[in-house]
């Protein structure tokens, strides 16, 4: 929502002045008190301000795009999360990259017999295997995947924000959701990839 | 911004009653029109509500997720753009792997002799290509990209909604940005991928 200029002057008076009284803030503006309380209702309601009885007006510190995103804050990657991809270790490299085209997807989770997450295999891992010339049919995957602990790891009431800021600063494209076990072992359950950040994009100019 | 009950009847009142005046929605709640003011202005500045001067209020339509997201509909392609990775159709399949390392990217960009975009090649492509046992140091690349025309576009004008709905609906990573030079010809100016949607989403939530 876009502010009137009598409305940003108003915040600019309780950010410089506040807390300050609805009747302070219309002697500066030389206003009626009546005058302003539509644009102090506003205000408050669409969280620009906090008032308090008694006290008066605080500025809430919050900026419009602000305001626009704290609603985005609650989604969670449970909701979200697609089926994992789930392989052992010793399957070879080969079938890997079968996995990747008949599953559909950018990432796989490898576990060992126990299904305790062992590591991660994106589609660079398995490019940068087969051009090597290396026997693809023979090597087993836990030799080119990325290993545990240096795995970026989710568990289901992390925010979907923290997942998406986690894939852009470790440039990856896909976290497992896991459940632990307790002595660093973790079952895989989920699955947040940047196409999930997309489709959830998409979404909410949708709704 | 949440509304309050009185707020909420008096949407319904002009959602089944619209255009009415706010005489009149004041009749129906049995309030007087001084005492809705702050309700109208509310629901008016929040895009709840339109209203036209000597005709009353009208219902915009619009949910309050709608009017959340309305803002995101003017982020345009140009300006989240990324570097496009672009390479000539004769290099070999093993140099576009090389490229996709060297550039850190998930797609490249294919054009011929007079730089006009004449393919697209992703990592599946690529590992399709290498997993085949093919001898990667001799086959070019026009032979395993997917080729004109078809292959989704971007003009810098569209907006980043538009890419993304492309992404999740045609299942790619990444679509070019081109500029048409006329009988179906175009250079290739920038790129926008799944994770320029994902770096967006976490941009909204750091201002």
């Amino acid at each position: 929502m876009e502010l009137s200029k009598r409305q940003e002057h108003i915040v600019d008076i309780v950010k410089n002045s506040g807390p300050i009284t609805g009747e302070k803030i219309a002697e500066q503006l030389n206003l009626t008190r009546a005058t302003l309380r539509p644009d102090l209702a506003i205000l408050t309601m669409a969280g620009y301000l906090e008032a308090r009885p008694r006290v008066g007006y605080f500025y809430s510190g919050k900026s419009s795009s602000q305001l626009l995103t704290e609603q985005l804050k609650h989604y969670i990657v449970k909701d979200y999360q697609s089926h994992p991809v789930i392989l052992k270790s010793d399957v070879t490299v080969y079938d890997a990259i079968c996995a990747i085209f008949i599953e559909d997807v950018g990432t796989l989770f490898i576990v060992n017999e126990d299904n305790d997450l062992v590591g991660v295999c994106s589609r660079k891992d398995l490019l940068r295997a087969s051009m090597a010339g290396q026997d693809i049919h023979n090597i087993p995957v836990n030799i080119i995947m990325t290993r545990m602990p240096n795995i970026v790891l989710l568990e289901e009431d992390d925010l979907l924000l923290y997942a998406a800021r986690q894939m852009i600063s470790k440039e990856i494209d896909s976290i497992p959701i896991v459940k632990s076990k307790g002595a660093g072992k973790y079952t895989v359950t989920g699955r947040i990839s940047k196409t999930t950040i997309t489709k959830l994009f998409v979404s909410l100019f949708d709704q």
